[in-house]
């Protein structure tokens, strides 16, 4: 039976990889809605080859130029939508089976409730949604019985890790994490770091925010707070070791000291796909891994040089609001960053900063994530702008 | 609900090991049966910590000595018996869910299918059983709807990544071998090894047999052969690594390319306890693996130093006895090395001399095979003998 799909953020690098898979399998997988933010050239190619039922744009001021390119071809049959409630139409398509949510940022997660509402399940590429609102998205999960599948390398070995397991028998899940462009680097030596070098990951082709969270290591901190929600364990059982090779993706311990991992080559269409056939497992043109290549070898990461993943504990930990303040003020962060106006020793600051003034909500509903997401971004402009003044 | 025990081998490495389990375990294990090829001393220290209800020494001319060790002591209830029919009887006893078969060499085929046939689980140590007699035993296994748990640690590292798989995903099988106490040595440096340097093991505590199986790279065969039965998988799609480090214990790859492993310290307490407690696990004291202390590397056998890792595929290839006289000729040129009667480097030669002169039966029956394997054994020590003669 063929599985259809949305795709929420077909342009990015996780929905370019996903139609590349869709388009291999295609006696498996039928493509229904495309999403794009910006990228709406792309989109149309996709929608050429793909035929999909609905396009969406999430800038509403492009709706108008997507409707034009269609309207001449042999796509213009195509439904348009744009904006938030675009999305949202996407994610809960009467038609779908899965919605594939690899939107970057907290913009996820208002279409990934939706879909989760209306039944479908979740391909999730995006660790913001589980990091601000994984409270609420999870018990969604279990009210609707979907099924929550993980895309990231780290959550989806650990998925796999856990599978025909009983969760009660997890000691500790261990994140692994490449360490990004800058391991071994000493904070001293992160000075004068600009967003090129930051930019260049030695083992994964990610897209531009996902690059810079690995450099800073926020990113191995927002999955640990994914991985926390994911599988229900406690942040004090969830490790992370740096793994510089990217070829073990994570391991599960279990209580009786077995440990399993999944492992192969870098390459994300792996736990896409897996995401995709699961339960089931289908045959693909991936390369094998030779392991008389690679050498294995794991570290502790370096605080000091790289303090974000303790703040995404601590915020973890903490819970309400906080882990959503510490992402919005981190996706402010990186954006400025980019844009050369703060440094990169300035991003752990300005999001400490931020989560230092924040009044913590527990139990928040998805408006209180909305209002906290909108301050903390807020919040983190005006100190930049501030700091730059007095500067 | 307490499981039930008997344990066949129990004054050997796995025997001993599997008590250590079961007496932390106390509250979920009992034992009812226990037996000794000679040591009967050992014997009756285990029967007065763990009050089995049957005692069995291997040897027959040790019986009397057994009875009387026990007559004076709180232990004279207990029932004795010896020889094959008393291996037989520990293994069917109408009481027990499992069978523990760790005795040494093909003396562990019998008891086995015997086991297999009254209804029992058997937990399995002695990899010649299946290398011998795999046929039979996989096909009872499936006629009596019996589990058969791997012991050992590479085959229950497969077993564990194979939960809630379907074993028509698996790509291939990858079994790690340490190499042995030889590894990197050249086929010329192996003239002059003596059976003390070859019973040091780097990773593992082992018996004398396996040790010196571990240094030819013969146990790393018989384990192919045995993965085959087991799985279920052509020998085209197992492969071996040399792993020094006894870490990743086993791996399977499956059609997605994904890879999942088992991993931890070499402690062969995690797949003894495992194949006790399946399909749960159970909370043990193991120290924990830290990952950060070990670096993992992989290389590819060395199929000249060490040839019987080939040979063993081709006898698995072959199959019918051959495996089975494989095996056989090992245990005796083994002996006759530990013995110093041959070099080191004459038992992968004696073991071709002996398969070379076999004629191969194919579905082999049971009568078959203690043929096949008395041929062998006389065979090999005849040619020993032959070529001592003509020094």
């Amino acid at each position: 039976m063929t599985k259809r799909i949305s795709i929420l953020g077909s342009t990015g690098s996780i929905g370019t990889q996903t139609l590349d898979i869709i388009e291999e399998q295609s006696d498996r997988f039928e493509v229904l809605a495309l999403t794009t933010n910006k990228n709406i050239d792309l989109l149309v190619k996709q929608a050429s080859k793909f035929q999909p039922e609905l396009l969406v744009v999430g800038d509403q001021t492009l709706e108008e130029d997507l409707k034009n390119s269609l309207y001449n071809s042999s796509l213009k049959n195509i439904e348009v939508a744009s904006g938030k409630q675009g999305l949202i139409k996407a994610a809960t398509l009467s038609e779908i089976d899965v919605a594939v949510v690899s939107v970057v940022g907290f913009s996820g997660v208002v279409p990934t409730i939706s879909a989760i509402k209306s039944g479908k399940d979740i391909a999730l590429a995006n660790k913001e949604t589980l990091v601000a609102a994984g409270n609420i998205v999870i018990d969604e999960v279990e009210k609707n019985n979907v099924k929550l599948l993980p895309i990231d390398s780290e959550h989806s070995a650990i998925f796999q890790s856990l599978i025909g397991e009983e969760s009660r028998n997890i000691e500790r899940l261990i994140l692994t994490a490449s360490g990004g462009p800058f391991l071994g680097k000493t904070r001293d030596q992160l000075t004068e770091i600009k967003p090129k070098d930051a930019l260049k990951h030695p083992n994964w082709d990610m897209g531009k925010k996902i690059s810079i969270d690995s450099a800073t290591l926020m990113n191995k901190g927002l999955e640990v707070i994914e991985a926390h929600w994911l599988f229900g364990v406690d942040y004090d059982n969830i490790d992370v070791v740096i793994h510089p090779q990217s070829i073990v993706h994570s391991l599960v311990e279990y209580v009786d000291g077995a440990i399993k991992a999944e492992l192969g080559l870098p390459d994300m269409k792996v736990p896409i796909q897996y995401a995709l056939s699961y339960p089931s497992r289908f045959p693909n043109k991936l390369s094998s891994i030779d392991l008389t290549k690679h050498d294995l070898s794991f570290t502790q990461p370096d605080n000091d040089a790289f303090p974000l993943l303790k703040l995404a504990y601590e915020a973890g930990k903490t819970g309400g609001t906080l882990p959503c303040v510490l992402n919005a003020a981190n996706e402010i962060a990186v954006s400025e960053f980019l844009n050369e106006n703060i440094t990169f020793l300035d991003i752990p600051d300005y999001i400490k900063l931020v989560m230092n003034k924040h009044q913590v909500i527990d139990n928040p509903s998805v408006e209180n994530l909305i209002e906290a997401d909108r301050w903390a971004r807020e919040e983190c402009l005006n100190s930049i702008k501030y700091w730059k003044k007095g500067e």
